[in-house]
């Protein structure tokens, strides 16, 4: 049984990729009442590959904002397995706090994230359009370009 | 018609900053429940500048402490337009995520976002009390000096 | 009177570390409901001192988990304190944001926040298991090792 959020990848052809399972010991999502909190993620290639490298550096805003695309779908594949594959439960995108691997000078945080909260917006409409914050981070798990944690409200 | 905490913000002769349309693709913030989250803010002056820089090397850790104050300001002018204009809502301020543009050897962001603190007690009394996290970035977007977001009770 | 948490603490050898107070104006934890939000906590050792300096250079990687171990301790210290003694009202571990001090090319930020992840299941079991970010920071106050915040759900 398909519903109208998989219908909606379907029509923009988007393939989810493959929900990481956690690289240590700790769940890749909780669940408290109508809030579902997803764990950091990062930029999972639709082949299962990782995108790392420094952005602005290493990676290009264009590259960085592909990575920060592949992370949020990465974030909706853990959100279909948490919601036991029904993405329609999905009642809105609350907050992301969205973290970009880059140098001391590289100051276009919210270009690069902006590929993430395209694509949301893209597949759950209005309730895609979520608060965030886009930040620098010094480092990251290995050397992830963009990681992203999440606070979605479902029914 | 204007509540208590506007007469207490008239009172400590505060002019809350211009709350600054999202640099991109993103909510100021967003409401779930009772809780409102919103987005990471920067250090915006009463007329519309933004104060940028590393604190520590760039800016004096006082000037920080005032960019720290300018970005609590620029949350209660996002807190006030979220609540339609009455900051009476508020009930507590949670908690607030607080990042300083630094260099790898500061190490005083509490002094830091102190500032940010200090005037929401200020303002909001007991109800400003939060739990917080100081922590130090290597960068953030436009180079701003100060970046935070906050949950906040409303009712 | 002492409950199953406790005595699993008593049976796991396990002297709580000493709740430190807030380094400035803020509080150490503020409740929303079912929800305790933990502020930023940071590595206390049993007898009050604090482990400094960034993991990868100045610590190893064990020296690290051990850092992430003594802040999920100090974690539970305070959320005993808030819970009036009572740390069998903890429902559920539910999120960690947990900050790695570390140069810009350590990557290993998962292996390091285990030592928390890990504590936290020996004592709580399934309640322990949460879903969080591990992060690398340039910097955090004091030149701590490591800096992790908390949402716990709570009865």
């Amino acid at each position: 049984m398909s519903g109208k959020i998989d219908a909606r990848l379907a029509e923009l052809g988007i393939t989810l990729p493959p929900a990481f399972a956690p690289a240590a010991n700790y769940l890749g999502w909780q669940i408290d009442g109508n809030l579902l909190y997803i764990a950091g993620q990062g930029p999972i290639t639709t082949d299962g590959g990782l995108i790392t490298g420094k952005v602005g550096s290493e990676l290009t805003v264009e590259e960085g904002y592909h990575a920060a695309r592949q992370t949020a779908l990465e974030l909706v594949a853990h959100t279909k397995v948490a919601l036991d594959g029904d993405l329609d439960r999905v009642k809105q995108w609350v907050k992301l706090f969205a973290m970009v691997n880059c140098g001391p000078d590289f100051i276009q945080q919210p270009q690069v994230i902006n590929g993430a909260s395209d694509v949301l917006v893209e597949i759950f409409g209005e309730a895609g359009r979520h608060a965030r914050s886009a930040v620098g981070m010094n480092s990251l798990p290995m050397q992830i370009s963009v990681e992203i944690e999440a606070v979605v409200e479902i029914s």
